[in-house]
């Protein structure tokens, strides 16, 4: 048999080992937005410094970043291409806590009632399930043919979650070392569960952080009120100005560099035929509040977004409290397209919200990590190889969609490193990412694994 | 000299000793919203009694109401009128406590750069220092003249904070046990720190508390985002929705029952010349945001107000957090004027609320106790006694005016009781009351001490 179908057959027997593996890991609780979790971190760059070492990658370590260390690994594979490996091994809050049925960073192997089995844990997923996928793939290939197939730097890095602050300076300092033909990454979803997809578009991101100040102090709704600006109502008034009656966001020039979909791919996102009630009925909801007079998948890949992701003031503990809050506070983001720059969203959101603050209160803005949107050209040659590896898989030819999330690395790559990022991922949309009870299905991270070894056999001929 | 004089110069040379009393009461952190503080409310109870049994109310006991125990004690003058006296030995949380420059139930007396020596303690002004200004001038009268001028119940209560919600019934179900001619309360503020006041009306007051669910999960902003219907959106809009560009409240019907204040008050308060920078200067503000068209002076005492006491909703945590929040919440009041109804205040809110809820999504509400406005007769007999009682102590007649805050007791005891309050009290402006680092000043605890001597005086003759 071929090298490649003892690959699969080796994967197969060693599902439960590798399901070990990744438990290990997903014990490790390493939060990378809470500075409480720094030593957490370490500790999981040390795990996966230490797995790779142990299938090829004999210089795999922790290094250095100014922020959470990145894993950095390198097996070179004279005479093939050579490709560079991205996952993250961070994970998002687990907040609300309450809401977990079991512990975040205690994984469980849980079937659910409609038999699939899946693995629940925050990471389960994002990013440290998927990631692995790759790894158990490499140590199946190592263990079979005493090597892999072809060249693979590896870059596991520990702070995608907090916006990869300190990595491009990283890539920068490392060019050389982390050089090759294409990169691989391995943070994006499957278009269901019985189709591959393969992401050619990222939505970039501006996010904002503004806390308001009015009176000095909190003050007694009965002796200022109707006469004391509310921080609160400021705020208030802000985020209902960001939309308009069509769903279309305000900002002055938000939608420069926004471009229409060709409309051969726009027929093919038609002909999948994505409806409201298939996708936000998985979370509770049945109408898209979205940009009025666009497809639904438009609405999530291909158009640019604004949502807040927190607000705080005031007092929001038992009872009542008769209180004008004298500080509150939003944390708003843009998700961009096209060549929509961040820097100028940025700057017309700070305008936008000076204008809608009383002349006696102060606002301070928070101006966290932008990145551009990203646009893959269609004819890669990696892109098409990947395309037959994952149709020999899934006996069904990947779908070419866009992604709704930002992952500012693939524009740091193409930048610093001149490499376009091949994005292939085995999430689904019910996966509860970035929520409580993120899981990841068995299936996703057997038949994720069998996908990477079928896409470095392709990539190796 | 007369027994008033004797008592004044009882109150001057006891001033120490009466200081350290109302520090024993400080102490106890009597929090009546928050569940965890339940003990010490009846610490205070316990206390609070002990002390009245100490100056002649002999059966003065801690009494159960269904939640925090109210104090009642009486002392009775046979042929002399008798008055119900009314304060709450309860507190506002102290959150944040971080903003604290001492801690809030170690009270100090400090002395300003201005040279005022002020209290501090969270309940130093609102309402243990200022029920303590009663206490002392009764137990100055007892020690000097072996009595009380008149006859006196007093009632205590723990739940003020929280909406006195029990102390209805507690009225009901008392009703011969706390017959009077008159209640006095001692709750309320001064003009300034020169001129004494006597307070005519006082707004009601209807609280609302609104959860609102989109998703029934917390969503990632890069997968759901454009789609996904945003709590903190749906909460935003309605309260931008609250108010017109004028600063008028926008619920259909809100202003029935609001009733223009007479021309002749309207002169008295426009000869006050209450100016924005003295009012909101105090707390770093400038400009009032109220209703356009309304003097400052109207704005918060006659004319109803709306604003938010309270928001939460996503991710408030360091840094970045790509999340659309499940579930949103927000704390929205209302202070009423004239004859407005807080029923129907709280139906057309619920309506206005639901009205801008999304249909997939849902909306609980948590209705708080609401309560009519007061507005007193200006020709109580009462009233022109105590207006001598005050110009003898300040040397300067106090002004009858309205408090913006509600006092929910005041209605409860003209309707259970039939009984009309004398609102007389010595807190500042700057008293910062429910806010962090609360104070009394020291002129406020004496001269209001000596007031109370002297309306007693004025109430007997």
């Amino acid at each position: 048999m071929s090298s490649l179908d003892a690959v699969l057959a080796r994967i197969d027997a060693d599902l439960d080992a590798s399901l070990d593996r990744l438990f290990e890991l997903l014990r490790i609780p390493s939060i990378s937005t809470d500075s409480a979790y720094a030593a957490d971190s370490r500790r999981a760059a040390q795990w996966v410094a230490e797995n790779l070492r142990g299938i090829g990658f004999d210089d795999a370590s922790p290094r250095e970043t100014g922020g959470h260390p990145a894993v950095v690994g390198h097996a070179p594979k004279p005479g093939k291409p050579h490709v560079l490996f991205y996952g993250h091994y961070d994970v998002q809050p687990v907040d609300p806590l309450s809401e977990w049925h079991v512990p975040p960073f205690e994984p469980r192997l849980i079937t659910a009632e409609d038999g699939r089995r899946m693995i629940v844990a925050r990471g389960a997923c994002d990013d440290k399930g998927q990631l692995m996928t790759f790894v158990e793939a490499c140590r199946a290939w190592k263990a079979v043919t005493g090597s892999l197939p072809i060249g693979i730097t590896m870059l596991i890095e520990g702070a995608e979650e907090s916006g990869s602050q300190f990595l491009p300076e990283f890539l920068e300092a490392n060019r050389d070392d982390l050089g090759a033909d294409v990169a691989l990454v391995c943070d994006t979803g499957m278009w269901d569960p019985e189709t591959p997809s393969i992401n050619v578009s990222l939505r970039g991101m501006c996010y904002e952080e503004i806390v308001i100040r009015c009176a000095d102090r909190d003050l007694h709704s009965g002796v200022f009120g109707g006469a004391a600006a509310n921080p609160v109502r400021v705020l208030a008034r802000i985020i209902a100005d960001l939309h308009d009656a069509d769903g279309r966001i305000t900002l002055p020039g938000f939608y420069e560099g926004v471009h229409e979909t060709p409309t051969q791919i726009l027929d093919q996102w038609r002909a999948l035929g994505l409806t409201e009630e298939a996708f936000l009925g998985i979370v509770g909801l049945k109408h898209s509040i979205g940009e009025k007079g666009r497809m639904l998948i438009e609405q999530i890949q291909s158009r640019p977004t604004c949502d807040v992701n927190g607000i705080w003031g005031g007092y929001a503990g038992e009872g009542t409290k008769t209180v004008i809050a004298g500080e509150a506070g939003a944390k708003i983001s843009f998700r961009l397209v096209g060549d929509q720059d961040p820097a100028k969203v940025s700057q017309a959101f700070e305008a936008f919200v000076k204008a809608r603050v009383p002349a006696d209160c102060s606002v301070t803005f928070i101006h966290h990590k932008g990145s551009k949107a990203i646009q893959l050209p269609y004819d890669m040659p990696a892109l098409t190889q990947a395309r037959s590896a994952l149709t020999d898989e899934w006996g069904k030819a990947p779908v070419m969609i866009g992604s709704g999330g930002s992952i500012p690395i693939v524009g740091d790559f193409k930048r610093t490193l001149g490499l376009d990022s091949l994005l292939i991922g085995f999430g689904l949309d019910d996966d509860r990412v970035h929520s409580p009870n993120e899981k990841y299905d068995l299936t996703s991270f057997h038949k994720g694994t069998r996908s990477w070894a079928r896409v470095l056999a392709a990539l190796a001929s």
